[in-house]
């Protein structure tokens, strides 16, 4: 069982995309994040729903439990306002994006390790191309690999 | 919009149960993490399927990729025996389990800020009881929230 065969399609959204657009998706799809492409179709980073809630809301109110208290809640209520206007690359934390990848050849425990040590649920497959054009060939997920480790044993 | 209306059932298993029976609730039903349970129903723990994959090699092997890469795929393929003989408590990293809790009174903005501040896309909804008897509403995931805020802009 290599990488290439655990490999499955995952919704993406581009970067330059409004942010709205990625609320949507996720919530459409029920995924807990998604996949996000540079305008060439590039992966560079998975933007997870945790994520998008932290931008509804300023860092000092994450901050202090009881400022979040007082805020009242028909304010509460439209905090997604807090997106309108942005992109869903500024919506990725500065100093990530990160995302993990692996070639096709990889082995379900080269996998596993590297889900266990960077503590991702998902890894881009990507085989390399010509002239530094890598080539998504899709994303394993945890529950997919024990899926098929399960089947195997 | 309080966590009362937010909250949902969330797939559970007990804290002593079978680990492989945790990789097959997470499988059939294609879920990024589980809640666990103690023997009494309390919920205390989120166990996410990259921590039930990370179980499967050894910490020697998640730190050093050339010794994955030299481990053979048939051996590989059988990953899901090292979960033999352990129960679900087993699989949760010691000096956590930790799972982010709110009242049944919080706010969007409460639960988006607790969400943002431990980075979690789960927050479970506890009612305080007699006795000291936490009893658990539900679940609110990112997912979820991100929707009901969504549907009210």
């Amino acid at each position: 069982m290599r990488a290439r065969d655990l490999a499955e399609p995952y919704t993406s959204i581009r970067s330059d995309a409004d942010a709205v657009e990625a609320v949507r998706v996720l919530v459409a799809r029920r995924l807990p994040g998604v996949l996000v492409v540079d305008p060439t179709g590039r992966p560079y980073a998975i933007l997870p729903a945790s994520d998008l809630v932290g931008m509804l809301v300023p860092g000092y109110v994450q901050e202090d439990p009881l400022l979040a208290e007082v805020i009242d809640e028909s304010h509460a209520d439209h905090l997604c306002r807090a997106l309108k206007g942005r992109s869903v690359a500024d919506c990725l934390p500065v100093g990530r994006p990160y995302l993990p990848t692996t070639g096709p050849d990889s082995t379900a425990t080269e996998i596993a390790a590297l889900m266990a040590r960077v503590r991702t649920p998902l890894v881009a497959v990507v085989e390399s191309g010509d002239a530094c054009q890598d080539r998504l060939l899709g994303m394993v997920t945890a529950t997919r690999l024990l899926q098929c480790l399960l089947e195997a044993t």
